[in-house]
C-alpha cells in the first residue's frame, strides 16, 4: 500500500539507488495551476533543510522533476499527474558491504523478512530519500489549499515538530475512526524516524489537570476566535472546529553512525561495518517541509471527503 | 467511514440514547470459536473499568450482546458477524437542555458543523459509549490473535496507558505509509480523548541523545531477543522486527464539569447549563481494555494482509 | 467484503436461516427523510414480485424492518443507519439432509471450499433473502436520488431485466477503470443468478453495424435530449452524458427442482436428495425491484464522489 | 480512481499526446522474474493485433517500456513498479481542429462535462492508447498466475471476445458483491467500447431453459472435471468452482470515421469535422490481449485476497 489519501491520492515509487523515484497524484481537482518554483523551493527545503549545516548530507541530490502527465497548458486535467525524479548521483558500488548485513536502527533487517530480499543500496525503497515523492504531492495538495484560504507552518525545537493549519473551515474530519486528528497521526508516523504525534496548545497535554482542560466558548465566537485556549488542538470529537488546528511531531536523531556499526549477518552473527557511503547525519533541518507536506496531503483528501454534509 | 480495518475490518453504529449500538465485523477467519464469556467480562472491563470507583459513570449499562449473523454452532462461518448491543437504560429526557447548546470540550458544535444537525440526547453517535462495538471486535481479533500465539497488555499511570504486545511474528507492517506505527497511531488516536501516542521503551524518545538511539543487535538474537534495548518500539521501518511491540496513548481528563459549564447556544451567546445526565467523572480506568481492543484490531489486520511476501 | 460503495456504503450481513439479516448504511446525507412505507412496499416487491403467482416462494416472509440507528426525528443523521430483519418463519429441520451434501447449481460447494465449513440451512449466506437488505439501502439510496431528480424504472421480458434511469446529469462517473458502466456490470453481476449485462439501448449493440453506432448530436441538445439516438446507454468513456442510462441485466432461470436433485457428498461420490425446504421456483417477478436498487446504490455512490470536478 | 485492484493493484496514467504514460504496480509478490521479452510481445499484440492488417492504426507507437523502480536483479522486490512508455510520434497539431469540438460516439462531451477541461490532443486521457498501461501491468500478474499454474486464453468472433481461465483452484471469489462473475464484469466494462459482458459456456444462458441450466456433478469429480456441463462458467454463488471461468465481453465497433463526422461546439451548434489525425479504424484484433490482461489483473488480486480462509 504505497498510496495515501482515498481522495486526493499520492502513490509513491522508488529505491534509494534506483533508475528513478516520483509517483502518481490521482484525485487533484481539475483546474489548479502548478506552481513549479515552489514545488523546486519546496523540494530544495526537503534536501538541504531550512537552516543547511555542513552536517546536512552530503549526496548531491538535484531533485529534477519530469513531469509526465495530468497537466495541460499549465493546469491540472483531473487525470492522474506523474512525475519522476531521476537518481544522478548513485555510486552504488559503496554499498557493497551492506548487501549481506542488516543495520541497527534501520530498516534492513524487517525487509528482509518482509519481502525476503531488499535493495541494499542505500536503504532502497527505505531510504528517507523517498520523502522527495511526498513533498511534491504535499505541495501540489498545499496550492490547492492555499486557494481555499488554508496555509500550513511548522517550528521545530530540537527533534520536536510543532505543525499548525489555519483557516481550516470548522466541519472537516470523520466522527468515530477516521478523526482528523487520528488521519493526521497516521501521516505523522509514516514519516521516517517519527516516533511520537500530539495534538493541542502543548505536546503533553495528558499532564494537565482535568479542570484546565475544556477549552471554554468565546461569547459570539468563530472560526478562529471560537474558543479561549485550544488545548484540543482545534479538533473535537475528530472534527475541526475552526481554531487553528496544532500538532506536534516527535523523531529520533539519525542513526547512522560514522564511526562503524555493529551489523547483524544473514546466519545472525554481528560483524563491525564502517559505511562509505553518504548518509544523513543531521536531518532536523530537513523534517519540517515534510511533516508540512503529509499534513497538506490529509487535509485537501478530508476537504474533499465532506459528501454527506 | 465508520469502518475501522482493510480485511478484518469492525463498523460500527449507534447513538448513545438511540435503540441499539453495535457492529458487523467482517473478514474474521473462518472456524474460530466465539468466546462469549471473554467478550462479556472485557465490556464489564470497559463499563466498570478495571478498578472499579465510586467515580466511574452512574449510568448502569448492562451490554446484554446479542449475535444476529457470521457464528454457526459456536464457530466463525467466515461471512459477517453482527451484533447488537440495545440501550436498555435511556432516560432521554435529562438532555432536553442541551438541545440547542453546544458544551465546550465536547463534540456537539462540531457535528453540527458536520452534518447540520446531531442527536444530542448524551453526546449521540460521539458518546464514550459507542466503544462499547470496540471492545466486542477488538475481543475476537484478540482471540484470533492468541491462536497465533500474540498476547496484549497494558499497563496505566496517571492518563497515559502504555500497550506491550507480545509474540508478534517480524515482517508485519508495511513500508512507507501504511506502517505498523502509523496504523497504531491510527487506531490510537481514535480513541475518545486520545490526545498523543508514541512508540518505543519511553514515551518521549525524541529527547534521547542520538548515540543512545540505535538498538544494538544481540549476537544470533532472534524474535524477543533480537535487541539489547528496545528504543525502537519493536519496529524498524514500519515493520515489526520481533521484538516486543510497545506504544504509549495519551488521554486528557474527562470534561463534563458536574457543577455547569457554560455552553455556545445557536446563536453564538454563552449560557451555563447544569445538566442532570449520568456522565463519566473518571474515565482512566476504562482505557486499557480499549486499547488493547484498537491494537488487537489493527494487529490481526495487518497480520492478514501480508500477501505480496 | 460485504460493503459496496465507497461513499455511499451498504455492508450487509445474515444468513438465511440465522437469527437476523440487515445491514448498516453508511455515508448517507444528513437530513434526509426516511420513507417507512416505501420501504416496506419494495421489501414487499422483493418478497411478493411485481406480479405475483402461486409459483413465487411458500416461505412466510415478514420482513418487518427494525431501525436501530442513524435516525433521530424521522431524518438521517448523517451517522450509520443500523437495521435488522428477523428471521421469523425458519424451519431450520428441514434443511438436515443438505448438512453434507452439494446440490447442483448453488454456492454449496464453493462455500464449502472458500470457508471449509458453511450454514447449510436454506442456502446460509448465499441464500436469496440476503438481497433484502440490499432492497432497504437502495430504496434509501433511492429517495435520496428522488430529491435530485433521478429516477429509476425496469421492464422485464423472460429473464432479461431493463432498466432505466432517467434525470441524471453528465458528468457522472469516472475514467479509465471506475466507469460508470463497470460500476453499473459489478453491481448487476452481484445479484444472486445474474449471468449478463449490457448497455444501450438494445442488448446485442456488439452486432450492430459500425456505421450505425455513434450516436449523433442533436443540433443545441443537451441533457435528454442530447443525441438522436441512444446506443450508448447514455455513457460515454465512462461517464454520463445526461441522457437516459439503459442498461440490462439477464438471469439464469432458478435451479431448485421440486422431484429430487442429484447432490454431491463430501466424499465425491453423488446422491439423490428431495428437499422438503421451501424455495424460489420462479424468481423473475421478484427481480426488477433488486436491480433498481443496485442501480440506486451505484448512482448515489458516485453522484456523491465527484470531488475533483 | 486510477487504480485497479485492491491488493495487486494497478494505478495508471497518461494522456494519449501528453510525455508519457505508464503506471504503478503495488503489491506484486516479491521474487518474481519478470519476463521482459513477454511484455514486450504482448504489447506488440495490443499494438498490431492478433492479425495485423492495413486496417488497424496508422500511429507509429514504438512502446518502448522504461523501468523506474521495483525490480532488482531481475526479480520483483515486493515495492512498487513503475514503469514509463514515452509518446514519441506525436503531432498534437494534427488535432487542433478538435479542441473547441465533441466528436459523436467519444468521451469529448462528458469530460468536458465531468472536468470543466481536456486534453483534446487524440483523445487525452481517453484514448485506448491507454491499455497499453493495462498490458504491461496484466502482463506481469499473468507471469505470476503463471506460476501457479493459471493460464488466460481468448478466442475471438466479429466484435464478441471469449475468455476462458483454465487452472483456477476451487474458492476464489467473495460472496454478496465482491463475487468473481463481478469482478471480471468490473474489469471487462472498463475496457474503451465495451457493451457488455456474460458468463458461462454460451453468452446468452439466460435463454437457456430452466431445466437445462443447473451443471450436473460428475461423480467424483473435482477441479476441471467437476460438473457436466458448464453453464455457470466455472462460478457458483461468485467463487470459483475449480472448472474452467469462462466469461464473454462484447465491444462495439469503433467510431471513428475517416469521412467526417458531425462535432458538437461549445455553444451546442453542429459542424462537420474531417481529422486528419491518425486513429483506430478496425479495433477487434488488438481486443483479445487487453481482456486477457484484465482477466489476470482480477483473478491475481483474488487469488492474494483469500485471507479469511
Amino acid at each position: 500500500m504505497n498510496t495515501f489519501g482515498t481522495i486526493f491520492r499520492l502513490t509513491t515509487f522508488g529505491e534509494s539507488h534506483g533508475t528513478a523515484l516520483g509517483g502518481i497524484i490521482d484525485g487533484c481537482p481539475a483546474g489548479l495551476a502548478i506552481d513549479y518554483d515552489l514545488i523546486d523551493s519546496e523540494l530544495r527545503r526537503r534536501r538541504e533543510g531550512d537552516t543547511p549545516s555542513p552536517l546536512t548530507t552530503a549526496r548531491r541530490e538535484t531533485d529534477r522533476v519530469e513531469w509526465l502527465s495530468g497537466i495541460f497548458e499549465g493546469q491540472t486535467l483531473g487525470t492522474p499527474i506523474a512525475f519522476t525524479i531521476h537518481n544522478d548521483d548513485c555510486r552504488s558500488s559503496d554499498y557493497s558491504l551492506l548487501q549481506h548485513n542488516c543495520r541497527p536502527g534501520h530498516a534492513d533487517y524487517t525487509y528482509e523478512q518482509r519481502y525476503g530480499r531488499r535493495d541494499h543500496r542505500g536503504g532502497g525503497r527505505a531510504s528517507g530519500r523517498e520523502t522527495a515523492a511526498r513533498v511534491v504531492g504535499g505541495t501540489i495538495a498545499r496550492t490547492w489549499l492555499g486557494q481555499q484560504g488554508i496555509t500550513i507552518h511548522t517550528h521545530h525545537e530540537g527533534y520536536l515538530i510543532t505543525c499548525r493549519i489555519d483557516g481550516l473551515p470548522a466541519g472537516v474530519g470523520n466522527p468515530v475512526f477516521d478523526r482528523l486528528n487520528a488521519r493526521l497521526a497516521y501521516a505523522a508516523l509514516s514519516i521516517p524516524s517519527a516516533v511520537s504525534f500530539a495534538t493541542g496548545q502543548e505536546p503533553d497535554s495528558w499532564k494537565l489537570p482535568g479542570d484546565a482542560f475544556p477549552d471554554q466558548w468565546i461569547d459570539h465566537g468563530e472560526g478562529p476566535t471560537l474558543t479561549k485556549t485550544n488545548h484540543c488542538g482545534g479538533i473535537q470529537g475528530g472534527i475541526s472546529n475552526g481554531m487553528p488546528v496544532v500538532f506536534h511531531v516527535g523523531f529520533h536523531p539519525p542513526v547512522t553512525q560514522p564511526h562503524g556499526m555493529i551489523c547483524r549477518q544473514n546466519d545472525g552473527s554481528l560483524v563491525n561495518i564502517v559505511p562509505h557511503g553518504r548518509h544523513d547525519t543531521d536531518h532536523s533541518s530537513r523534517l519540517p517541509v515534510i511533516v508540512e507536506s503529509m499534513a497538506a496531503l490529509t487535509v485537501a483528501d478530508l476537504l474533499l471527503n465532506r459528501h454527506n454534509s
